[in-house]
C-alpha cells in the first residue's frame, strides 16, 4: 500500500506526486523523491522496480521480508534492511524495514511494523538545510528513528529484571520468575539480533570505504553507530545480568530448600517428643509410681505441651520456625 | 551413477550426451556440461578425471566423502563441498555434495542425500537468461538449493525446543525432557557446524579476491551469504536457549523437589499426629476421666479425624497438598 | 554553570577571562584557554558553540549526556567522552565529562560528577614546562585523572569480595552473601562498561593514526592506556572471581544442607529409640519378666537414656552433632 | 639411535648410507638424505647439528623435547614440531617428532612415539613421481600419518561418550560416569592442544607467505590442513556435548534424588499407617466395643494390611515403587 | 639499593665499576654496561636517569612499580617491565622487574623478588660469543630466566589440582577441598595475568616490526615466545580443569547427599518397623492368642531382631549402608 510519495527540492517539499510521475521530478537538479510503502503487493514494488531501476535481487528481498539488518550495495545505490521492534504487552513484535536509497530517490518499505514515520518526515521538513542533503539524510533519520525506539524497549526489560531480582531475592522463587528469566533471556537474543547486526552495517556507513551515495554524512552516521554501541553494550550488561540471575537463583532455591527442611523437622520435633513422652507412660510397668498419682495425667500432659513451649521458642530464636 | 549428462548452449538446454563425449561440445564456444552423479564408483571419478582435468586431491576428496563444507580452488577451477542436511524422524541425516566447477562444466556428486536436485535443474531452465552465466550461476543455484533446505530444520528445531519448554514448565521435567534438550544440543552442533562453515566458504565467493569462475555473480553469492548468516544467527539463539533451559531447568526441578517435599511432609503429618493423641489415650495412668467416659472413645476418634480435616484444609490453603 | 575560563600563555596561568572575550586570547600565538563547566545550560553549551566554533552534533552529546565513552574527531578538534565513576556508600554512582579540544581551547563539561578537577588544574600550573604542550596535554591530565579515580573503587570491590568469601567458606551462606555476590558482578558491569570503552578510545591518542592535535604526547596517552589494561584485567580478574564464587557457593550450600540434614536425622534418632524401647514395654504380653521386676521402670527409662547418651558421642564424633 | 639414513635420486631410493657420509650425496643434484631417529643422545644430534649445519636453538629443541607443535623457519630450512597421539588402554599418551627440512635433508626425530613411519616411507618409495618433490613432500607425508593418527583417537573418544550419556540417561549415574566425563574433558583438551596449534603452523604452509622450500606444494599441506579443521571441529563439538552432559547430568541426578526421596516415603508410609492402627486400638478407653469381639485383633490386622496392599498399588500407580 | 654495575666489552666482563663513572665505558666501542638494581630509592633512580638519559615516564614506572607486563619503546631504547612469580608455602607471590635496555646499558629494578638474577650474570658471562650481542641478548636471558620460573609454579598448581580430583572422586568432598579448588582459580588467574600480557609483549620482540635494538635476536625472542606459548596453553588446561572440576564436583555432592539420605532411611526402617510391631502387641484387644503365650514375648522380640537383621542385609546389599 502506497502511504505517500513527495517530491524535494533544495530540502523543501514541493508536492505530493503520483507514483508513475516521479521521472519528471528526477529530471530535476537537486531534487529527490521519497516514497513510502506499507506491505506493498508484488505489483507495486515490479512497478517502482522499473520506475527506479531496483536491483531484482533488493526488490525480492524486499518483497519476501525476512531479512536480516545489513547494507547491501548495488552500483550507486544501496539497499539497507532495518528491524524494528515494538513492545506488545510484554512481548516484542519485530518488523521490519527495507529502504532503497539512490541520488534521487528514497524508498521505505515496512511490513509487520504498526507506528510509521510520519514524525520522521514531518521533523526532516522543518529542517531544510539538512534536508538538503538528499536521500541518505532521510536514511540517517530513518535509521536514528529506528534505533531510538530500540531504548524504551531496553529500559522495559531493565524494569522487567530488576522486578525479578526483587522476587527472587525476597525468597520465594516461583516458578514464574523462573519463567520470566527464560523469557528475558529470549528478548534480549531479539533485541541483540537486532541491534548488533545493525551496528556492523552502519558500521560500513561511517567510516572505511564509505558508499559515495553517504559520503559527506559520516559523523550523522557515526553518531548513529554510536547509539547502537550503547545500546549493545546495555543488551549485553542485561544479558550478564539475567544469566546471573539465574545461576545466583539456583543457589537461593537450595537456601529456600534448607529452610523449610529445617521448619518441617521443627515441627515433626513438636510432634515426635510428646509421642516419646507418651509411649513411657503407656509401659505396662508394675511399679511406675507416677501411674498411680491422681495428677499423673495433668502432669505428662504438662510436660509434654512444657517441652513443646520450649522446642516452639527454642526453634523460633534459631530461626527454624 | 550417473543420473544425467546435458549440455548447454546461450542457456539452453541442447541435449542429454553420453559422458564420454563432452569433449565435442566443450569445443563449441558459450556452451557448457552439466553432469550429476549419484554415489559413483571409483572408476566413473576417474573417467572424468581425465575427461575434464579435474585435479587429483579434489577427485580424492570427493571419493572418499567425509569433508568438511569448503571451497578450493585449483586453477582456474574451483572444487566445493556442501552439507546436506535431512529431518528423517527427529534425527539429521547428513550428506554431501562436492562440485566441480571449470569454465565449461559443473559436476556434481552428492553421497548419502536422498532428495536430489532435479528441481534446481528444472528451475534453472526455466531461466535461460540466468543460466546464460554459465557454470557458476549453476553453483549458485544449487548452494541456494542446498541452504534453502536448511530452513525447514531450524523450523523443526525451533517447534521441538517450544515443546520441550511447554513441557519444562508446566511442572513435571521427566528424563524425557531432559534427554530432548541433550538430543537438541546435538542436533543444533551437527547444523551449526555445517551452516558456518559453510558460511566461510561462501564469503570467499561474494567478496574479497573471488575466484575469476565466479566473478559477476557476486551479488548472487551475497545473497546465499546473507540467508546464511541469518541461519547462523537462528542456529546461535536456539543454541543459547537451551543452554538457558537447562540451566532454568534445574531451578525447576529444585523447586519441584520442595513441593514434592512438602506435599510428602503434609501427609506425614496427618498421619503423625493422630499417633500422637493416640499414643496419649494409651498411656496407663489411673486417673484418666475421659478414659472411663462412654463417649470417650468416639470422641477421641472425633478428635483425631478433626485435627486431620483441620490440617488437611491448613496445607491445602498453603498449596502443600 | 560555568566553573573558570582561564587563559594561559607558554604554560604560565595568565588570567580568569569573561567567557566571551576569549577571542582576544585566541588571536595572540602560543596561548590557550581553558574552560570548565558544570551542569550547562543548553544556553551556555549554545554560547560555547559560536564562540569556539564547535561541532553541532558534539555539542547535542554534551548536552544531552548518556553518551557512552568515545573520542570523535570533527576536523582539527575532537570531542572525548569520559565515564567518572565514584563510590557513593556501597553502590557506584556514574557522572560524564565532555571535553572540547582544539588547538586553542579546551572545554571541559561535567554532569553528575560531584567531586570537580579543580587539583588537576592545580598541579597542571605547577608544571608549565608540561603545560606548554597546550590542550592536549590538558586532556591527558584529566584523562589520568579520571583513570586514577577508578583504581579506589577496584580496591573497594576487592574488599567485597573478599568479604564475601570469608562468609561463604565460613559455612554460613545467607541470601546476603548472595544478593553481595550478584550485586558485585553488576558493579563489575558497570566499571567494566566504562575502563573497556575508555580503553579502546585511548588506543587512538597512543598508537596507529593519531588526532593532529594530540601527536608529540603519545607517550604520555600510552601511560594512560597501560593503566586502563591493567584496570581491565583486574576487572576480569573479579569477575572471574565473582562467577567462581557464585558456582563454588552452590556446592557449599550442598554441603550445607547435607550437614543439616545429618543433624536432623541424629536428633531424629536420639527420639526414635527411646519411643521404640517405650513401644516393647507397651506390650501387653501377659509373661514379660520385666514388667513386675520392681526396678523395671528405672532399668528401662536408664537404657533410653544410656542408649541416646551413647548416640549422641557417636553422632558428635562423626561430626554429625 | 639412528633408525634409517637413506639417499633418494630423483625421487627414487638409492641407498643406505652411514651418517657421516652424506655429503657425497647431498653434493649429487635433485639428491636429498631422509635421515630417522628415536630418542636420540645429546651426540647424535651434536653430529648431525655439523653435518647439516642445524640451527643450534632447533638442535636444542628437539633434544629437550616438550615442544609446541609449531612450524619455525631458521633461513631456508624450517623445522617442524608435531605431536603424536597414542592410545594406551584408555589413556591417550603423548609423544613428539621434531622434523628438521633443508633443500637437500629431512631428518625426523621421535620421542615417547612408539610406532614409527616406516609405513610413510614404504607408501612413499611406491610413488617416485610424488617424492620427486623432495624433502617437503615427505614433510607433507609425515603431518599426513600424523594427522590419520588422531582420528581412531576422536572415534575412540565419540565411543566413550555414547557409552557415558546411555549410563547416564538410564537413570543410575554413578561416581564412575562422572569419572568418566571428567576423564574425558582432559583427554579432549589433550587433543584439542595438539590439533590446533598444528592447524596454526599448517596454515602457514598452505597459504600466505609460505617458506620458500614448501612452495609448489601448498594443495597437498591445504589438504592436512583441511584434515586438522574437520579434527578441531569434531573436537570442538565433543567438549560441548561433554559440558552439556555433565550440566544435563547434575539435572537427572536430581531428578534420581527426587525419586529416591518418593520411594522412601511411600514406604515409610506403609510403616507408619498401620502404626497409626495400633496406637488407636492400644488407647485405654473402658467403653472400646471392638476391643471385646473375639474378631476383633483379627479385624485390625486385616485393616492394617488391606490399608497397605491399597497404598501399596497407589503409589506403585503413581510410579513412586 | 644497587646490587651490582659491571661493564663489559665484546662479550667479556671488564669490572666492577662505580654507578657515577660509567660514562667513561660507554665511551669505548662495542662496550656496555649492566646494572642491577634492588628495591630503588627515588634518588638512585633518578641520578641513573640523569646517567643514562632514561625516559621520564619508564623512571616513573619503574620507581612506583604496580605496571602491567609490557614492552614500550622510548626513541632507541626500550622499557620492559616482567612479572616474576614465586611459591611461597601455597601462595604465589608476584614481584617485578623493570628493565631499561639502550645500545650501551641494560638496567633491572627488581622489586619483590626474593631471588636474584646472579645465575643469570653467571651463565652468560661463561658464554661471551652470545654476550657479545650486547644489551638485547642480556634483556633475553633475563626474560628466559623469569619465564623459567613459571613453569615449576605450574607443576605446582598441577599437583595441587590432580590432589584435589583425587580428594573429590574418592567421595567425601569437604569444604577444604571447595576452598582449594577456588583458590586455585584464583592463582591460575595471576599465572595468566603474568603470562599472556608477556606473551603479547614478546611477541613486539619476535616478529612485525621489531624494535632496532633487538633484531638480529628475533630467533632467541621466539624461543622466549614459545615458551610462553606453552606455558599460556597448559594455565588454560588448568583453568578449564579447574571449572570442570567445580561443576562436576557438585554432582558427586548431590549423589553423596542422596547416598547419607539413603542411609540414613535405612536407619529409620531399622527403628520403624520394630516400633510397628510393638504397636500391635501393645493393643488391647480381649482375644489376643499370642498375648497369653508363655514365649509371647520372646517371639515378639525374635520377629523385630529377626526383621531388623533381615532388613540389615538387604540394604547392605543394596549399598544403602
Amino acid at each position: 500500500m502506497l502511504v505517500s510519495c513527495v517530491a524535494y527540492q533544495g530540502g523543501k517539499r514541493l508536492t505530493d506526486i503520483p507514483i508513475n510521475q516521479t521521472h519528471e521530478y528526477l529530471a530535476r537538479p537537486d531534487c529527490f523523491v521519497w516514497v513510502a510503502l506499507k506491505d506493498p503487493e508484488p505489483s507495486e514494488l515490479k512497478a517502482l522496480e522499473g520506475e527506479f531501476g531496483l536491483h531484482e535481487l533488493a526488490v525480492e528481498d524486499a518483497g519476501k521480508g525476512q531479512q536480516r539488518p545489513k547494507v547491501d550495495e548495488y552500483g550507486a545505490s544501496i539497499f539497507v534492511v532495518l528491524h524494528v521492534l515494538e513492545m506488545s504487552g510484554s512481548d516484542i513484535t519485530q518488523g521490519e524495514v527495507g529502504v532503497f536509497v539512490g541520488p534521487q530517490y528514497i524508498i521505505s518499505v515496512r511490513r509487520g511494523v504498526s507506528q510509521g514515520f510520519s514524525d520522521v518526515r514531518a521533523r526532516s521538513e522543518q529542517e531544510p538545510q539538512l534536508l538538503r542533503h538528499g536521500p541518505a539524510y532521510v536514511l540517517y533519520a530513518l535509521m536514528d528513528n529506528v534505533v531510538d525506539r530500540y531504548f524504551p524497549i531496553i529500559d522495559h526489560l531493565t524494569d522487567e529484571i530488576a522486578d525479578v531480582e526483587e522476587r527472587i531475592f525476597s525468597g520465594n522463587t516461583s516458578r514464574g520468575s523462573i519463567e520470566a528469566l527464560y523469557g528475558l533471556k529470549g528478548k534480549l537474543l531479539v533485541l541483540r539480533h537486532a541491534a548488533s547486526q545493525l551496528l556492523e552495517a552502519t558500521g560500513k556507513l561511517q567510516g572505511g570505504r564509505v558508499p559515495p551515495i553517504c559520503s559527506g554524512l559520516q559523523d550523522y552516521f557515526r553518531d548513529v553507530y554510536d547509539h547502537l554501541l550503547r545500546l549493545n553494550q546495555a543488551v549485553d550488561n542485561l544479558q550478564d545480568m539475567v544469566t546471573t540471575a539465574i545461576s545466583v537463583n539456583l543457589s537461593l532455591l537450595t537456601i529456600q530448600e534448607s529452610e523449610v527442611t529445617k521448619r518441617l523437622a521443627a515441627y515433626a520435633a513438636l510432634i515426635a517428643v510428646p509421642t516419646l513422652v507418651a509411649g513411657v507412660y503407656g509401659m505396662n510397668f508394675a511399679h511406675m509410681p507416677e501411674i498411680q498419682w491422681v495428677f499423673g495425667y495433668p502432669l505428662a500432659m504438662s510436660i509434654m505441651i512444657g517441652v513443646d513451649v520450649y522446642l516452639f521458642f527454642r526453634f523460633r530464636k534459631a530461626g527454624w520456625l
